[in-house]
C-alpha cells in the first residue's frame, strides 16, 4: 500500500449486513480514495446489499458494489485494509488467518481488552489470537494517532468508551479530575443493540420508555476502567450505566466528577477545549450550552460540555456521538486514514441532519 | 365535607386545560366518591373539554360535566376540594382569596418550599402567601400520610422530586446511605414540558434525541434538597440532572449513592422493600431487576430497583413513575382520598397500557 | 353460567403471553364480573405472568392470578368463558376439543371466513373444524348483537376489518354508498405485528418511516370483503392498504368512497351518526372534524369523521380504533359482554390515555 | 454568471432559520461550486447560524459562513443565485425588487399557480408580482429540465405535489392511467410543517398517533390539480388527502389509480421505470416490492412501487421521498445545478442514512 494520497486502497468490509457494515458501505462508497473490492456477510451470502439494505440501492446500481460473499471467498492478496464488523468472539482467529500484509480495522471487541484474562472472564471464552493482541492499538483516534500511524490491526473502541474517553482520558492525564468516584450514566440508542430480531428490540418493547440494562456488569465496563487507569496512572474503577433510549442513533455520556483541589469545573472546561483545539471532530462547548444526540446524528462529531455541580468540587461532563459513525463506523474510516497517510478527514464531512 | 364514603366530594378543577388537567378529569370522572362541578381554563374559559381535549369527548357525552369557566365564575360554597394546576406563581393568590371551607390540592410549585425566601430565590418573585405556606403540607403520600390526612392545604411534590424521594427519604432516614455525593441523573418525557407550544417540544426538536436540560439550575433541586435535609438531619446538597427523553410519559431517576459503613446494596434494597411492604402503589423489585418507565405507563405505580456498583461502597437505585401520574394527578388524587378519609386506592387502580 | 350479573364467570385466557393476551389480563381483571382462573402460554409456561409482562406485575401482587401453564393443564369443566389469543391455524382443533359448556371468544382469524374455502385460500391450510364455522358468529358488537347474545362461538373480527367495517357496513345497508371503487388506506401501529421477534418490527427498522405491505394480498381483504359483501347484498371486491406506522397502538382507515345518486357527504354523514346514535362505544364526529388515534388509544372506542372529496359524487370517511382493544381485547370482552348478557361497558370504560 | 464549472456561484439563502434554510446551509457548504455570501433570518438577525442550529455549529467553525442579516442588508449585486425559503405571501415583493441579473430558486409556493385568480383563492390574497409569475417555471427538474436550464425564476414544486406528481404526470401523459378518480392518501412526516412553535406541532400531540389534516381543503391540491391537468391535457380534480405521521422526515404518497382500457399494473410499472431509466434520482422498484421513507431519508432520491390493485382495472402507486430534500432544498440545488449548467448531481450524492 503506498501512502500517495492518489492511489485508491482496495478495501474488503467483512460483516457488511448489520448496521455498522452497512454505515461504513454508505461512507466509503463516497470515499475518493477507496474502491470496495469485497463485502462479507455468511448468512446473506449470495445476496445483493441492496435486498439487505434497500436504502443502499441508489449506490449499487450506480456504483459497482461487490455481492456479499462468504469470507472464505474472499482473496485477500487482492485487499488493503479489511474493515471487521463480526460479532464478538469470531473476528480473532478470522484475522490470524488473514496474511500480514492486509492491515486490518477492527470494530468487534475481540482486541479491545489488552489483558486476556480480562477479556476471558468478561467475553466468556479464551483468547484465540493473543500475540496478536500484543500488537493491536486501541483506535481511539485523537488520543491515539500516532500509534496507530503505524499499526497494523488497530482495534477500534466500543461506542459508549467512545462517548466518555474523550473527555475523560485528557482531564485525568491533565489531573484536572480526580480518578475516584466517576459516575457514568450513559444513554443510547436502539442500533446500538445491532439487527438481530430479539424481543427487547421490537419497537413495541423499546418505543415510549427508557430503562437501564446491563447494570453494573455491562462489557464496555473494562473497556473504560483499561483506558482511565492508564491515563490517571493506576487502577481506577468507575460506574458504568447503560441506558436504552427510545431513538435510532446517538449516545450520550452524562459523566459526573470530582475535580482536583483548587479546579473549578470551568478550568476543566478550558483545559479540555485547548486539549482539542482545531481537532476537526471534537468540540468542546462554550460555558452554559449542553449538546443533544441530535446535533451529531449522521456525523463523526463529538461535542462535550462541561457544567459546575451544585455540589462543591463536584463537575457535569456531557459528551454525545452518533453511536454507527464516531462510535464505529466513522472512527474506523478515520483510523484507516490515518493507517493509509489520508487527511483524516477525508469521505467523513457529512454534517448532522437535522431534524 | 363528610367522611363517610357513601357521600361524594364536590370537586373544582382549576386549571383544566393542561395535561395535568385533563389526566385529573380522566382519572376523576371514573372515580366512584367524587363528583366534578366546576373546571377553569381562563384563556378557553367557554369551550368545551372535549373541544380542548378531543380524547375526553367520550366522557363528555356520556357524563355531565361542566363546561370550562374562568376561575371568576366559580362558586366556592359549592366546592368542597379544588385542585389547582395552574402555573407556578399564580396559585398563591388564588387559595388565598378561597373560603377556608375549601380543601385545596395543588399541583403547581408554589407550596413546596417551606421557606419563602429559598422560593423567592428559585422562583423569581416574593411568595404572596406565607401564612398559608406555614400550613401547607408537603404531599409525597407514603411519606406524610398523617399529616395530609389533618390538612387543608396539600401541596404536591414534583415529578422529578416524587420519583427520587419515594427511594432516597427512607434511604436517609434509616442511615442506610449517605447524604453525600448523591448524584441524581432524572429523565423525563415530554410531557412534563406541558402543552404550551414552544419551539424546544417541538416533535422535530426532540424526537430522535436526547439531551440534558437545567443543568445544576432547575427548580426542583431546592425541593428535593429540602426533603433530603429533613431526612438526614442535616443540609443536603445533591446533584440533579434533567434530561429530556423522545417520549411522552415517564421518569426515570438514575441515582448513585455511597452506602453506609458496613451496609450492602442487598441490604440497602432489603430495607426499602420492607419500608414499602404493603404499600399498593410502591414497590421494590427483587435482586437484579431494573424498572422501565414503560412499566408503569398510565398507573399511579412507582417501581424501584436497587442494584450494587462496581464502584466498591456505592449502589444504584432506579426509580420510575409516570409524571402526569404519580408525578402529578395521580398523587393529587391519592392526597385526596387521605384528606377526605377514603381508601387511598380509590379510582387509582389502572393497571400500566403497554405496548 | 347464569346470566345474573351477581354470578362471576370463571374465564380462562389461553394464549396470554401476546400483546393481545396482555390486554385481555389487563381489563379482565378489573372486570366486577370476572374471575380469571386460567392462563395458558405454552412456550412460557411455568412462568409468571409478571415476569412476562413485567406492567402486570402489580396487578398479579395484588389479585390471586393463577400462573401460565400448557393448554393441557386447563380443567374445562371449571371453565365458563375461553379467550383463545392463538396464532391462525392453531385455535380450530383447541376449540373443537373443548367440551361445548364452554363458550368461546375467538380473537384469531381461525373462524372469521364463512366458506372453508376461502379460508384455505388465504391462510394456506384446510379448515380443521368446519362443523364448528357454521355456528361461529362474527363478532363486530355494534352490528350482531342479537346473534352474538345467542352464541357459544364467538369469532372476533381483525382489528383493520373492525376499523372499517363500522363505517362501511351501515353506509352500504343504506344505499348511502355505492359498492364499487371502495378504497380502504389504512395505517396501524407496530403492535398489530404481535410481540414475535422479527427483524420487521425491530424500533430501528419501523421507527422514523412509514411504508406499506401485504398490497393487495393482506389476509384482512377476504374478511373485509365479506362483510361488505353481505351488506351490499352483492359481491364487493375492496382495495385494502395496510401500512405500518411508527407508533404503538392504534389503526386510522383513511376510506374513499362513491356517494350514491343524490347523496351529499353530510347526508352521509348524518346516517351514520343516527346509526350510531347512543352507542357507548362508536361515535361520529361533526361535520369538519377528524379523528386522530391517539383519541382513542387505551380505549374501547371508535370515532368516526366524514368529509366531502373534492371530486364531486365522493366522499371520506376517516375512521379510527385502538387496535389492541377495539380491534381486539376490547372488542373481546364486549362481545363475553353480550353472551353473559351483561351490561355491555362492564370493565370497557376506560377512557384515552393521552399524551 | 458564467457556466464554466471552475467558477463558483455566489448564492444568497433567504430565510436561512427555516428546516429548509438549514438543509440548503448544509448541502450547499459542501457543494464544490458555491459559495454561500448570505443568510438572512428577519426575526433572528445578528445570530450566528450555530445558535439557531447547533447541528450546523461544526459547519460554521470550518468554513467561513456569513452571520444572518435581514434581507435589507444583502447586497445583490454580489449574488448569483438567491434561495427564497420564506413564508407564503412574502415571496413575491421581494423577488420582485431583486435585480434581475440574480437568478432565483423559490421554495414558497408563491409562483406555483399559473393562474392568479386560483393563488389569491387559496392563498386568501392578491397575488403581488404577476408579471414574474408569467416567466416562472414549475421546477419538477426531472419534467422540466429544458425550461428551468432557460429560467430566470425557478418555482421549486411542494413537498407534497414533488412525491405524487413525479410518478403521475408521465402515466397520464402516456395515457397509461385515466384521469379520473385519482386518489391520492399522502403520509408527511412532521418536519413539513416547519419550526414555527404550534400546539399541533408539539412532540406530545404528534407522536404515538396519526390523523388526517387540511381534508379536502390542502393548498397542495390545486398545485398537483394544474400538474395533473396539464398532463392529461383537460381539467383533472383529484383527492389529495394528507396525514401526519409520528416521525421527522419522509413523504409516502399512496395512489390509488384506474388503469385505461387494456393495460396491466405492469404494463404502467414498466412504463414509469422507463421514463426514468438513467435518471439518478428517482428509481421505479421491481414489481412486488414496495418502498419505505426510510429508504429516501437523507436523500434527494425518489422510489416508486407500482401494484396491481385487487379491483379490476385498478393499480396502486406508492412513491416517498423526503420531504426537506427532494421535496424542498434537495430538488431546489438540483434545479439551480441545471439552471448552471452544473452536473446535475452535484452536491446531491448523500445515500440515505439508516437506520
Amino acid at each position: 500500500m503506498t501512502s500517495k494520497q492518489t492511489a485508491k486502497v482496495r478495501v474488503a468490509i467483512i460483516g457488511a449486513s448489520g448496521y455498522t457494515g452497512a454505515e461504513l458501505v454508505r461512507l466509503l462508497v463516497r470515499h475518493p480514495l477507496v474502491d470496495i473490492v469485497a463485502m462479507t456477510a455468511d448468512r446473506k451470502a449470495g445476496k445483493t446489499l441492496g435486498s439487505v439494505f434497500p436504502h443502499l440501492a441508489a449506490v449499487e446500481r450506480e456504483a459497482t458494489l461487490p455481492g456479499l460473499t462468504a469470507i472464505d471467498a474472499v482473496d485477500w492478496t487482492d485487499i488493503d485494509v479489511a474493515f471487521c464488523g463480526l460479532p464478538h468472539g469470531t473476528t480473532q482467529q478470522v484475522v490470524a488467518a488473514m496474511p500480514s500484509t492486509v492491515k486490518v480495522i477492527d470494530l468487534s471487541a475481540d482486541f479491545r481488552l489488552r489483558d486476556v484474562a480480562t477479556y476471558a472472564e468478561w467475553y466468556g471464552d479464551s483468547h484465540k489470537a493473543p500475540e496478536l493482541q500484543k500488537e493491536a492499538v486501541y483506535g481511539l483516534t485523537e488520543l491515539a494517532r500516532e500509534d496507530i500511524s503505524r499499526a497494523r490491526l488497530v482495534s477500534c473502541p466500543g461506542c459508549y468508551p467512545t462517548s466518555c474517553l474523550l473527555p475523560l482520558v485528557p482531564l485525568l492525564e491533565a489531573n484536572v479530575i480526580k480518578s475516584v468516584d466517576i459516575i457514568i450514566d450513559a444513554k443510547s440508542g436502539v442500533s446500538g443493540a445491532g439487527r438481530a430480531a430479539k424481543e427487547g428490540s421490537l419497537f413495541a418493547e423499546v418505543s415510549e420508555g427508557v430503562h437501564a440494562y446491563g447494570v453494573a456488569k455491562h462489557r464496555h465496563a473494562p473497556e473504560i476502567e483499561q483506558a482511565l487507569s492508564l491515563a490517571a496512572g493506576g487502577t481506577v474503577t468507575a460506574n458504568f450505566t447503560p441506558h436504552l433510549m427510545p431513538m435510532n442513533r446517538g449516545i450520550l455520556s452524562s459523566i459526573y466528577v470530582r475535580l482536583a483541589e483548587g479546579v473549578s469545573a470551568d478550568d476543566a472546561r478550558t483545559a479540555l477545549a485547548r486539549r482539542y483545539d482545531g481537532e476537526p471532530f471534537v468540540h468542546v462547548l462554550e460555558s452554559g450550552f449542553a449538546p443533544a444526540t441530535r446535533h451529531v446524528r449522521g456525523s463523526n462529531n463529538c461535542i462535550i460540555g462541561v457544567f459546575a455541580d451544585r455540589v462543591p468540587g463536584r463537575a457535569i461532563v456531557l459528551s454525545v456521538i452518533d453511536n454507527l459513525i464516531k462510535g464505529a463506523s466513522g472512527q474506523a474510516i478515520q483510523n484507516m486514514n490515518v493507517v493509509c497517510g489520508f487527511d483524516e478527514t477525508t469521505g467523513l464531512q457529512q454534517q448532522a441532519l437535522f431534524p
